[in-house]
């Protein structure tokens, strides 16, 4: 916890006035990701569980395809890690980069993200979720976010079985790194990681569905709206896309066979 | 307004049991940018003004100097643009990448990526801001956001003199183009900005106050939380930082000096 929040003295200005007082802010700061000591990509992250963080990237952009080709994960300095693969694991790293969902040979549209994204995906077996479980989910979620409730500036990311069990939460300042850091977390009891729910604290994009879609998990849920290609490339893959997630009030955009009404 | 939102069915689900509703997303969809034909960029966004995104990206990035270094922005296919630059004016594509501020040459970590910064950052003139017109910027950014009204799934940017007079709004489903948008917006009048505030409706990261700093704006507002990269990038360069700006309550978390207590 200690590492993931920063305290900042700050001037607090309302209608009595302006006064000094300690706030705390979620620590920002960059980590490099190496493969192999080629560098793959920089993200800012908060710092803490990076190796999660890592095996999670590598696997949700489909740059290795099970967690058992990574032979090690170290620190080369803080801000910087090295991933070394198991023997005979090959990789061009040179063929990577953050966005090789949306650039794909084919052109650029959202139609070539899906087909891309469609391509690696792991689908999901059959399941379904009671209406209960999805209405109750967000709550969960929120109850294991305590560095959201100190600085307001970390978002959340968790991974619960399809009775609402908690696998495991992350929370780090960049939506993406915390559904990477949740991902890496549970891959290394399971994988791929379906039946399971993702449940964001924020919004879901196109990237927070293409990430679920390459662990397998079947369906995400998020507190917040989901973008049109988010809903295009869940319903072309048959997941549940639930939203707006709050108290007992959720919208389904995708999947709505997957929800068992009560 | 119209190609920013998409309808669809939703399944609403509450206590009283589900039915079936029309619901309205943000659009999103990839756009490459191209540098006189070399690929430099895929960005998510949302569709319209393309050409401010360009601009306002290729100046915060610190791509270009000024926007006077663009001959012209066209569009090669509806998800493609390709940018011209004025006879004389020449970059290298290949030095550049999203994230060349936090991957500096001298090691990658939170100073290393501030010092990247501070090399190209416009100082801003000195000024004051009424603490009233801080107090009031975050209901008028509300006002401009018809998108997030019907979709609650678009960020806003927007720029506004130090009197609190709008200069400028732009939605996108993402936080870094709204604010690419605006800026790229209001540089064909006036650039740099300064003295000006960037007003953003989500958090404040690292990036979103080195895209102010390029632009010259000596002030950014958000309606919630800041990182702790982000303070530390606005206290290295003197810049008034605001966050959680709330009806009339906000924190000055960088440069009190630019504020005019009444």
């Amino acid at each position: 916890m200690s590492d993931q929040i920063k305290p900042v003295d700050v001037l607090r200005s309302n209608v009595e006035g302006v006064r000094e007082v300690r706030d705390s802010v979620a620590i920002e700061e960059p980590l490099e990701i190496r493969l192999e000591g080629t560098s793959l990509a920089v993200v800012m992250r908060t710092p803490g569980y990076d190796e999660d963080l890592v095996r999670g990237f590598l696997l949700t952009e489909a740059i290795l395809l099970k967690p058992e080709e990574i032979a090690g994960i170290n620190h080369v300095e803080e801000s910087i890690v090295d991933v070394r693969l198991v023997d005979g694991v090959v990789v061009d790293p040179s063929q990577f980069q953050r966005n090789m969902f949306v650039s794909s040979s084919c052109g650029v549209c959202g139609k070539a993200s899906i087909e891309s994204v469609t391509l690696f995906a792991k689908p999901a077996r059959d399941f379904t979720v009671r209406q209960s479980v999805l209405a109750g989910l967000t709550a969960l979620l929120s109850r294991s976010q305590p560095g959201f409730s100190k600085t307001g500036g970390l978002h959340a990311a968790g991974i619960f079985d399809l009775d609402g069990n908690e696998l495991d939460v992350r929370e780090d300042v960049g939506r993406h790194n915390a559904v990477d850091k949740v991902i890496g977390a549970v891959s290394l009891s399971r994988w791929p990681l379906e039946p399971a729910l993702l449940v964001v604290s924020g919004r879901q994009s196109f990237e927070i569905v293409q990430k679920a879609a390459m662990a397998g998990i079947g369906a995400t849920v998020g507190v917040s709206a989901p973008s049109s290609l988010a809903v295009e490339l869940a319903r072309s893959l048959g997941m549940l896309l639930v939203g707006f997630a709050r108290s007992s009030t959720f919208n389904v955009y995708s999947g709505e066979t997957h929800l068992a009404v009560e």
